[in-house]
């Protein structure tokens, strides 16, 4: 037989029972109960009645499976009729008893006969005296339902029983919990309880208690209390509501009622620890005594559900596994983004809400296609619409941050924000917003265009001119413990994509181990370098471009030693040139003529050059290892500078042993060729120096040919590292630049699952991924195999990799910590799951 | 003990002394021998000479293991002597023994004894006496050499086999015949043959004879003959020589010795069953009598090779099987290619050498570059250039036809164009080329341009202005017959891609089964639909593309049933619409306003709109299927296009069951939304029309992900087809109109052995096929599998889908014969490996 299920608030209020709290009676309708309920099969209500005595006065209280499902709103004072009032006047007097009454029917005829609200409220209006309330609801209710109001509480509890079952079953109730994740066949239960009046001599209320920071998660008693109410929703308003402890602003329970304070707070460890989480107790004082209702999870930020977490395993009440467990990693994004350095003039322009924390600079710009088009190019940007919708989310992945005109903290932008970690600040309606003429007009009168640079502080919601400096994001202590016993217990490296000392020293900053990925072209982009390497592209022998290249060799050979030095003899994987030349030439009719003058060369040549390197899909051309082997000064270059750095940084710390990674390989002879050269660059510059280092020389598997040839590939390649961007890129044969026009159509029929370029496809690109590993390691089983592509941060890559055998993944700095935590819990899973195994 | 091994002259003298012909005597030295030899271990010379008697003159011929790889020339008359050529004398008359004597000193002093070739042409001064000649020869040896001529035959043999031996060891020997294909440890024997002088009293000479002309394979007895002469070498010249046959222009041997002739006729022919080959032989006539030196298969152009081994198999002497083996499917190429239509007018601006038969027009380019990427564009041109060499074959492949202004019928570019069966014109001296202007000026004066159009007749060596009407290829009687043995052992099917009627025409008259590959966007790039089309890419809203296409219905309508009328009730394979809408756009500013016009559109509109459908990556983005999901009406237009025209064309015929082919598939889901509509179009002409159709729907496999998916996409596909052209661009992530820039260095520099867009890459995409083939079959296993590509006809590609069971291949309509024949030879090699392992 089957152990009958009572639902999560069932279960939560026996254990505070056990834990011998004051808790008032109760039955629990079990789920299988509640669906015979909600089919039209009613339990023995007067038995379940029978357990509260005579003249019982209940509540009921959904008790759904999960607690983040909702449920059918609370009934209290069940039971209330002529009679019981009559009693109940004694205690409380006339009036309180009758405006207890007149309550209870006004929400009894809303919430379960179902009539007009309107029609009840008319029935309190101010100035009425609460026996009239009473007389008045009593006969709305008979004029409407044809029948005086129930007296017997029997048939009132089946009512509100059957309601909301009923309720639980409905299609609305159903579809907003299946969007927050429930199961079609989602489970409720339902409480009744012996109502804790709140109300009467003594001292009586309701109020709500817990022991930390919904913010921070730090110790803080926390909560409200007001005399002579019931239930949570009573807290709600702002009149007569207490502190809880002693406050300067305003009485508190602690002054009113200490005995019953001191007892709370006890109650509030107790069930801490009984409960093994930080929880917010709901709580009714009768006389000065405390009673419990309920206890719930605290509602906390990640930040807070950090600090919880660490907190209990270090008091020891859950161990640090489940610690590790709790924490969502992609919450994690939201405490690292950096902040708006304190000490600057701020020049705000707009405020709005602030809707995901952290501080981001970038160009303004005005649809998510220009978002995009914006991070393939790698230029930060902040996308800014009136508000978002569906279509927006990958120019929301794409944007550094997010600003809307409209919208509030719960808008589409601001959840989709922070779920992806993204600074955003929504509802900034003192901007006018025009999307045609592409402009942002502040209140103030200045305008904003697309291109220009603009900061958000998603942790204040202001929005600032220009680019400001900011401070990296402060990690308490909680979160250091937290990584901590995540590396502990983690079995697959974490590497950060950097490729400047800034990424590097960010990277080191969340513990990542090494670099995966370090790109080189861009140290070409800079204003000096530039117009040497358009010499080198001009130049028309060998010996002319390594002329232009030894220029730039100084300037690369102190980029790398710059980041050897920022990673203390950490693995550093450094990319060799990957792009095609005419990324680095001007397009426009004027920019070519300065180029001439730059050169010395007439401007036709500048411009038959310009349309000689021009590409039908750049993509696929010539790129990467391609260029390395038919202009191989520039690789030879590279691996100068690189060697050169090695024996500079090793001089001053740990050896440093860098690893060689070549971009777009095909095929095995394109490694033999380039390494060929390298080990010959390394012979030459260990002579020159008289100083010995080691290296590596792998491959970045990119093309599905290279995965397919892993095993021939590995003969010859110490490491493959896969950069899933451009494998997905070939594997679907599908440029990222150009899917945006489809891929919310795509994803919207179901085409793909998801956007193959946000989440790892399992199977297509996964498949070769599984394949190169299996016959790259069977090949050379000491071949190191990573991923260093954009999803490499993901938990469900992670995962992906973890079960390939993977050594380590590579992802941007940021996505570090989340990368360590997914591991960890991936490892402790994998335990769990060893251990059932094993019994 | 192995067998010794004498080469294939030896083994076809053994023969012809079997078959009773009267071959003068002869010694066969081993190839083991000859090896000792070039190593300096000579054999036993004396006892060699003691098999010819006293006195003997004897000829030493090369035998290689293949006759094709070359080999040192013959020497003749060695064993000369003062002594026998006192002896000969009697014989000869004074004169003509000094004549021989001095010739044969003159041939071993510069072929045996290496000496200088000028100083023995002075001996032969017109007007010097014969004994003159011979005793300046004498004296000339004996001065270089500082000793006496040799008068010891067996030294003289001893030299003569030494030489031999060491020139086939030789670097530029090994070089040439490794060029042809030998192996590097080639084996060559050498065979010292009793001397038939053809000289002396009564009909003394030398000549050869062959049954069948060289050009076309039919009967007609071809050769020549010399009285008083020696050797192969003595018919070059034009002095004397008679025909064989009796003919009007000159003396014949039939007339002068009609006895000798009646028995080399008779010789002939028993050599031709004897060695069951069409045999050139080289005959001597001594006193009327005729002896057998040798017989060498006939050379042969690709015409006569089908003729002379389908005639070998009808007289019975090898079998059909042995007749298909004989002929290299890829020679079948040069016999199918059109002839300028005889009726043409000719606009003849240049002449050169026939060296590749055929014509070809196309727009004139001066390198491979501008040839690949006119290809690409489907654009036919004409490669010209100076002379060609190896980079510039990718462009030769690309090219339509090539013209080069020197070199001859052996040059680079005619050696290669025959090989690849493009028309080629060589040695076009008349021309003036100037690449840097990129002009080619006529004698006449006349200028063509790059762009112009010219036409090539590959089987004059005329150049003519613009295009010419021109006829198929006749294809005779042995090429049918060649062809239906071929068909009668293949167990592959082989269509044709073809894209209009008049391609399908061409496809039925090589007997292609069917079309493989009908791409239908080249019919809206036709003037009058052009125009519509835009409109429908203009065109704001469903109804109005609607609107557009139904414009576009009739048109297409009639392209299909035209198709299907000219196919007879074959397969025909339709791959719905796959280029990118931009490509229908104009880029030109005035061809836009143009447009504007047409439309009736601000042109602002025009340029946004074109820019908005700008692409990075063409190749990856908005096209194919892509297309077919997120503008529906495209395919809705088509496939209603179809099904009328099969009603139309089953109506008047066989009934058509068309197929329909989605491109550029990475998922299942995407064939089952093109499957929803294209059936719910179906059902909807068959109840308009009240005809019943059945069709199939299946899958252009070309991204590599559709091939790892091909298991689930097979559960909704009727047919998976391999478009290895795109395939092979994604695999290796490498666009095919980029390549060229890198190909040649890449293939030199052995990084891919061949151009894989030439040559199917057999590792990764390979994989990729077999991969995609294993796991739709499992699927599904009446999946019909094929392949669509450029690589479709290629006999290796063939092979691979044999053992990967596919059901048929489909190519261009000219590689159809070529496919058919492969196709026959693997089956035929399996058969006997199949033979030799159930032996």
């Amino acid at each position: 037989m089957p152990i009958p299920d009572y639902g999560n608030r069932a279960r939560c209020l026996v254990r505070l029972m056990r834990l011998g709290m004051p808790v008032p009676d109760a039955v629990a309708l079990s789920v299988a109960a509640v669906r015979a309920i909600a089919a039209g099969q009613m339990p023995d209500v007067a038995s379940i009645l029978a357990v509260f005595g005579a003249d019982p006065v209940v509540s009921v209280r959904s008790s759904p499976e999960n607690p983040a499902w909702g449920g059918p709103g609370t009934v209290l004072n069940i039971g209330l009729n002529e009679k019981v009032c009559a009693r109940l006047a004694e205690h409380l007097g006339e009036d309180a008893a009758a405006e207890i009454y007149a309550r209870f029917v006004q929400s009894y005829s809303v919430h379960v006969a179902r009539l007009d609200a309107e029609e009840f409220a008319a029935c309190f209006q101010p100035g009425i005296p609460a026996a009239e309330s009473r007389d008045l609801a009593l006969r709305t209710y008979e004029l409407e339902m044809e029948e005086p109001f129930p007296q017997d509480p029997a048939v009132q509890l089946g009512h509100v029983l059957r309601s909301m079952a009923r309720a639980w079953e409905g299609t609305t109730a159903r579809l907003l919990r299946q969007a927050k994740g429930a199961p079609a066949d989602a489970a409720l239960g339902l409480i009744v309880q012996r109502m804790a009046l709140g109300l009467g001599p003594g001292e009586c209320g309701a109020g709500v208690m817990q022991l930390v920071s919904s913010a921070t998660g730090a110790p803080q008693i926390t909560g409200r209390y007001q005399s002579q109410a019931q239930g949570r929703e009573a807290l709600d308003g702002e009149n007569g509501v207490a502190y809880l402890t002693r406050d300067a602003r305003g009485p508190s329970l602690q002054d009113i009622c200490p005995a019953a304070f001191a007892d709370l707070e006890a109650y509030a460890r107790e069930a801490r620890r009984g409960l093994r989480d930080e929880v917010q107790i709901e709580f009714t004082i009768e006389g000065g005594e405390a009673r419990i209702l309920d206890a719930a999870a605290v509602q906390r930020s990640a930040r807070a559900a950090v600090r919880i977490a660490v907190d209990l395993a270090e008091d020891g009440i859950i161990p640090r596994e489940e610690a590790l467990a709790r924490i969502e990693p992609r919450a994690l994004t939201e405490m690292l983004h950096p902040q708006i350095d304190p000490r600057t003039q701020r020049d705000v322009f707009a405020h709005g809400i602030a809707a995901s924390p952290g501080a981001a600079t970038g160009r303004i710009v005005f649809n998510s296609n220009a978002a995009q088009a914006s991070a393939a190019q790698d230029e930060p940007c902040i996308l800014v619409r009136f508000e978002t919708s569906t279509e927006d989310v990958r120019g929301m992945h794409a944007a550094s941050g997010v600003l809307t005109e409209r919208g509030g903290v719960t808008s589409h932008a601001a959840v989709i924000a922070r779920g992806i970690g993204v600074p955003c600040v929504v509802g900034a309606s003192d901007l006018n917003l025009n999307p045609r003429e592409k402009t942002l007009t502040a209140r103030d009168g200045r305008v904003f265009r697309e291109g220009d640079l603009i900061t958000l502080d998603g942790s204040s919601g202001e929005v600032l001119a220009g680019a400001v400096p900011t401070v990296e994001a402060a990690l308490d202590d909680a979160f250091v413990s937290l990584m901590e016993w995540a590396d502990a217990v983690r079995d697959i490296g974490v590497r950060a994509n950097a490729d400047t000392p800034a990424d590097a020293q960010l990277a080191r900053s969340f513990n990542a181990e090494g670099i995966g990925l370090c790109r080189t072209e861009h140290m070409f982009f800079e204003e000096d370098r530039l117009t040497v390497m358009r010499e080198m592209i001009f130049a028309d022998t060998p010996e002319d471009r390594r002329a232009a290249l030894e220029v730039l060799l100084p300037m690369q050979r102190d980029d790398f030693a710059a980041l050897f030095e920022t990673m203390q003899g950490q693995p550093v994987c450094i990319r060799l040139f990957d792009p095609p030349l005419h990324e680095f030439l001007p397009s426009g009719r004027e920019a070519m003529l300065d180029l001439a003058e730059a050169l010395d060369l007439p401007v036709s040549r500048v411009v038959s050059r310009i349309e000689a390197l021009q590409e039908f899909n750049p993509m696929l051309g010539m790129r990467g290892v391609r260029l390395g082997i038919t202009v191989p000064e520039i690789y030879e270059m590279q691996a100068r500078a690189i060697f050169e750095a090695t024996i500079e940084a090793s001089r001053n710390g740990d050896p440093v042993v860098p690893e060689i990674m070549i971009p777009l390989v095909s095929a095995r002879r394109e490694v033999e060729l380039v390494k060929t050269r390298v080990d010959a660059i390394a012979a030459a510059v260990r002579t020159e120096k008289g100083a010995d280092f080691n290296y590596t020389l792998g491959v970045m598997v990119e093309t599905p040919r290279a995965a397919l040839r892993a095993g021939d590939i590995a003969t010859t390649s110490d490491f493959l590292s896969f950069g899933t961007n451009d494998l997905t890129q070939m594997t679907y044969g599908l440029s990222r630049d150009d899917a945006g026009r489809f891929m919310s159509t795509y994803v919207s029929l179901g085409v793909y699952p998801e956007d193959p370029f946000h989440t790892l496809d399992p199977d297509g690109v996964g498949e070769l991924l599984l394949i190169a590993a299996e016959r790259g390691r069977d090949a050379r089983p000491d071949l190191t195999l990573s991923i260093c592509g954009e999803h490499g941060g993901s938990p469900e890559s992670i995962a992906f990799c973890r079960r390939a055998g993977f050594d380590y993944v590579s992802c941007s700095p940021f996505r570090v910590p989340v990368a360590r935590l997914a591991a960890a819990q991936l490892a402790l899973t994998d335990r769990v799951e060893d251990r059932k195994i094993a019994e």
